[in-house]
């Protein structure tokens, strides 16, 4: 792990790193020490690590719940080179949408597919970071909505370091099998008029998950519209399994 | 409307009263002087004013929040008088499930029914409590689950000084109508295995909703399975709306 940049904020440390050639980024209490919650966050399809979306949450997890995150680019997203395989699938799927294919089930086989690399990723992400004695073994979250949903429900289904979870706007189209391996508190959100997700795949996903604790909210809007009261919701959702 | 006792405990003044033949119950801060919000509560079938869980939630409404709570027993239940109409409906209909007919809609039409008594009771509760100091006009809720949503909906409907309600544990079946004249920011509780509403029943409900912002919180478990950290979540959406 080679950390490349040090910045601090408003009381948030953003440290830039490498680990092998996986770009990432970790957000710390200024003057952190000692072992806090970890949140891994994973960001949505054609984002980054420092997306707009993971960048605001990230910095309310450090300032008002003292928790530590970590985000790294998804391969072909961010700072990653362009990947030919991934590249060359994607623009196969855009032309079958285009004519005329239903996107979702061609979204989920991608994500199932690019899964099979982050998984391994950011469990190597994960070894790394909770050696730093600013952060430490403590308990784990993960936090991703669209890409991040299909990348994170075989992460959390494979990591038993994770206990707790917020994930949406994704289906259970691909992932059914790795979600009925989950068993930890999941808060899922779905948008009820999403256009790139269909309701029931949404719902199939709640119900294909084994936790004893899940809860679903759905709001009305598209695909990009969650509330902003969703973000209240998940930094309460995190303190109350992961503090 | 004649107050009947009044008793304090734990910050807590709990005021018995009659508004013509309806007995109710005031909850309000102890030594509360001056206009608050105020929520009323509809209570469940075959419950009461102060059925456990009305008692509960209320008392934290007034101790963390410093609203005023208001609830009424609804005709046929706590201290009114057995309803002979009403009686003999929920007679039949209980003979009618027994010989294999769906519960839902009987449910649903019976709660129609007593929601023409209900609503205008409600509203004259309104008026009179709203006109005492310690409560006065200020801002109103309504929370109602299972029969307190099939009374609920069509009380907010009706009612424009309810400005956000918490309803759930209820299907479309009779209030679809009602509930297109919805339109302030609603909270809606889905029992996902509920075994007296069934799910896609619950969904219309929600789908039936005008308000530009509604939120459908899904849990697992049966109708009486609402899990606790709903009732945090209660409280939060209530003094995010009436604050």
């Amino acid at each position: 792990m080679r950390f490349t940049s040090e910045t601090s904020s408003d009381g948030v440390c953003e440290q830039l790193f490498f680990l092998n050639e996986i770009p990432g980024v970790l957000w710390t209490p200024e003057g952190a020490a000692g072992t806090r919650p970890l949140i891994v966050m994973g960001h949505g399809g054609g984002q980054h690590k420092k997306a707009p979306d993971i960048l605001d949450l990230a910095r309310r997890f450090v300032t008002e719940s003292a928790f530590a995150v970590v985000a790294v680019d998804v391969p072909g997203h961010g700072d990653r080179p362009l990947d030919e395989e991934y590249h060359r699938i994607a623009t196969e799927n855009q032309a079958r949408v285009e004519a005329g294919a239903e996107p979702a089930p061609l979204i989920a086989e991608f994500h199932a597919l690019v899964a099979r690399q982050t998984v391994p990723e950011w469990q190597g992400v994960l070894d790394a970071v909770q050696k730093l004695d600013h952060v430490g073994a403590g308990p784990v979250g993960y936090w991703g909505v669209s890409l991040g949903c299909g990348l994170g429900v075989p992460f959390v289904a494979a990591e038993p370091r994770v206990r707790a979870a917020v994930l949406g706007l994704g289906g259970a189209a691909a992932s059914a099998d790795d979600a009925a391996r989950i068993t930890v508190p999941i808060e899922l959100l779905v948008q009820w008029d999403d256009e790139r997700v269909p309701r029931d795949q949404s719902l199939a996903l709640f119900d294909a998950l084994a936790s004893a604790e899940k809860t679903l909210h759905a709001n009305p809007g598209k695909h990009a519209d969650v509330p902003v009261f969703e973000l209240d919701s998940t930094l309460r959702f995190f303190s109350r399994h992961l503090t």
